[in-house]
């Protein structure tokens, strides 16, 4: 029997990952367990507004903190570093920084763009992955607008932006663009009705989790702020122009010189190289985060796939912060069951709701199983992205970084 | 040993009562105890937003909803009926509307204005008590406006206003005063620089739970917007012209049509009628709540006194709606082990912060330890505002009647 601490390391800092670090590091004293935290960046972001960062509505440094601002650095280390490899049998961790021996180990690596295939979606488009992804968005149309302004031979390319996906980012992403669009049509001279913004998605439907209701809501919004929307239209390939579109069965290029894949997200790639059953970079956890066979392991956040439902009804949960940040608490609860030797809790998921915003001033959603539009969506948008930086950053990040108007 | 249901009588249907009844109609069966809340109006209004319905910035129809929309009629019977005695040995509460036995008593009915027995400040003051007094104070302020305008000998004291106290009632009052003010004067084709706003205040220093620092900000604040303070003044007496102050040695005559009392709050009258003990309708209770002598009353809200602290230091904590609202759900839970013949548990406040507002886009406050004036207090005092209608109202009333902006 030894009696060293046990380590517990967790891997990345975005909700799952520090809310796991926030809540553990209240639960033990140092002389419990030694606690790493390691990231590949010195800052969380908050990876619910990088369609503001992308449409340049807010402020990349707004939109972020330093990990270390979080932290107990009593009771945690925190390593920048990028984890290049999870050895889950022998018990270790490889980074770009050194190898860490766990005991306990949280994967919470979070999600990368996902472009199923598509020719040239990786090569042609931008993605909206993290920061520094949305940040070269925001600059990118800056300096399109710009060019348009102080050319001779101009190009309609330059004002035309194609958003590929109309699910929740691409439908926040618009509402940020027709926000912007006026401020930098103003900047440089351009008249507004030039601008064209266009979001194509393959799917009859769009913003799945919402009513008919909602969805004809954030349709007369955003077409009225200049959005044309071709749905039920697949793009069959990305390319210097824009998308290539299956038209019926014609193939239709579309032109842009902004182009931005919104459309889907997966789980880290570190995941298929590091599991079995990982789909997507995403692994069904058991009903206690675990993963099958590895008692010491949880994985959580956009890497995890909960289950919900009955039967042939099993679904896993989406992958959405709110989920993220119960998991981290959950886990955290749980690391001190582990370390007590204790019998684990289910995971169970409490939503609360969903709202997406349509710029700074409107939105839709479902909170508290009621539907709400407008200003009541917009402003419980706020209280939901300054409760995260609350619950995650505390007070103090909380008051600096929040929205509060 | 009789199998008959226990009766819960709760009287008041403010914050600290109507949470009650909320929580514990969640937490029981209709087989586990007859629940009567018998209340004075139809309708529970929001009680920290009398300043709003006062300046008339808000509709006193807003600042309230029924009492029976947030009932749960399977499990509830509600009275409006005033209570005119409290039976404490018999076990019986006297209403305007029948006699009701109780086994187990919650005593929630509020607060009134306390004048401190200075000289016609009742007859010629008037009073933030309730949603009624605030109606009229907004009609009156609205009526001698119109007057001033229609007269052809204007007198000056139409557009004066005087305000008792600068503690915490009196400076959202201003607050929504200096909001109210340019539309009035636009309304009526007033002059805004013929408009005056005094405010008096016997101690030394206004806003006692704030720093200097938030203190100065809402100096600035409202002098900016043209209200002047007189502090260290005592009000002597009020009459049909306004004030009679204290200046030095002199007493002086301060001029207004409109005068308002905003400086004091008692518990009900009828605990001193019903119980012993009682200073300015607040009694001591015990860490659960229940009063000595008599384990079957709780008396909670602003006629309750709840002791904090050690020693020659122990006070009473403030009388705040954040107090009534966690006693109203501490209560809840103890009806139940009362119920169940549990121990009961000790009551601990959880001071969540405090924050003033100043008209709709602005204050100051403390928030989860943190100081924080401008609009990020209004924002924050509208999750508080909007919280409480959450936490006793549900969903329904919360997105109805809530501010969103």
């Amino acid at each position: 029997m030894s009696f060293e601490r046990k380590k517990v390391v967790v891997l990345g800092a975005g909700y799952a990952g520090l809310q796991t670090i926030a809540k553990l590091q209240k639960l033990v004293s140092a002389q419990d367990c030694d606690i790493t935290l390691i990231n590949k960046n010195e800052y969380h972001y908050e990876a619910t507004w990088l369609h503001e960062a992308s449409a340049g509505t807010r402020a990349y440094k707004d939109c972020l903190y330093p990990v270390a601002s979080v932290l107990d650095a009593s009771k945690v280390d925190f390593v920048a570093a990028e984890v290049t490899k999870i050895n889950r049998d022998e018990k270790t961790v490889e980074t770009t920084n050194g190898t860490f021996k766990f005991d306990i180990l949280v994967v919470a690596l979070g999600f990368e763009s996902e472009t199923f295939g598509i020719k040239g979606m990786k090569e042609h488009a931008f993605q909206i992955e993290n920061i520094n992804t949305a940040r070269r968005i925001s600059a990118h149309i800056e300096e399109r607008f710009a060019n348009y302004a102080q050319s001779t031979g101009k190009d309609d390319k330059d004002l035309a932006i194609l958003v590929g996906g109309a699910g929740f980012t691409g439908i926040e992403l618009l509402g940020e663009l027709t926000e912007r669009m006026p401020e930098l049509c103003k900047k440089y001279g351009i008249d507004p009705s030039k601008v064209k913004m266009t979001c194509v998605e393959a799917a009859p439907k769009m913003l799945p989790m919402f009513s008919d209701k909602l969805v004809d809501y954030v349709v007369n919004y955003l077409e009225a702020r200049g959005v044309e929307f071709k749905i039920a239209t697949p793009i069959v390939a990305a390319n210097e122009n824009g998308f290539v579109v299956k038209n019926g069965e014609q193939e239709e290029q579309l032109y842009a010189n902004t182009v931005i894949w919104a459309a889907g997200v997966r789980g880290s790639q570190l995941m298929e190289e590091s599991f079995e059953g990982v789909k997507r970079g995403r692994i069904i956890v058991r009903d206690d985060l675990r993963i099958d066979g590895y008692d010491d392991i949880f994985v959580i956040g956009d890497c995890s796939a909960v289950m919900a439902g009955e039967g042939d009804n099993k679904r896993p949960l989406p992958t959405t912060a709110q989920i993220a940040m119960q998991q981290g608490e959950f886990t955290a609860k749980q690391i001190v069951k582990l370390l007590n030797n204790d019998k684990l809790d289910t995971f169970k998921y409490d939503d609360k709701g969903t709202v997406a915003s349509l710029g700074s001033h409107d939105g839709v959603g479902v909170v508290f199983g009621k539907e709400i539009t407008g200003k009541k969506a917009a402003f419980m948008k706020k209280v939901i992205d300054t409760r995260a930086l609350f619950k995650i950053g505390g007070p103090g990040v909380a008051f600096k970084k929040g929205k509060f108007l």
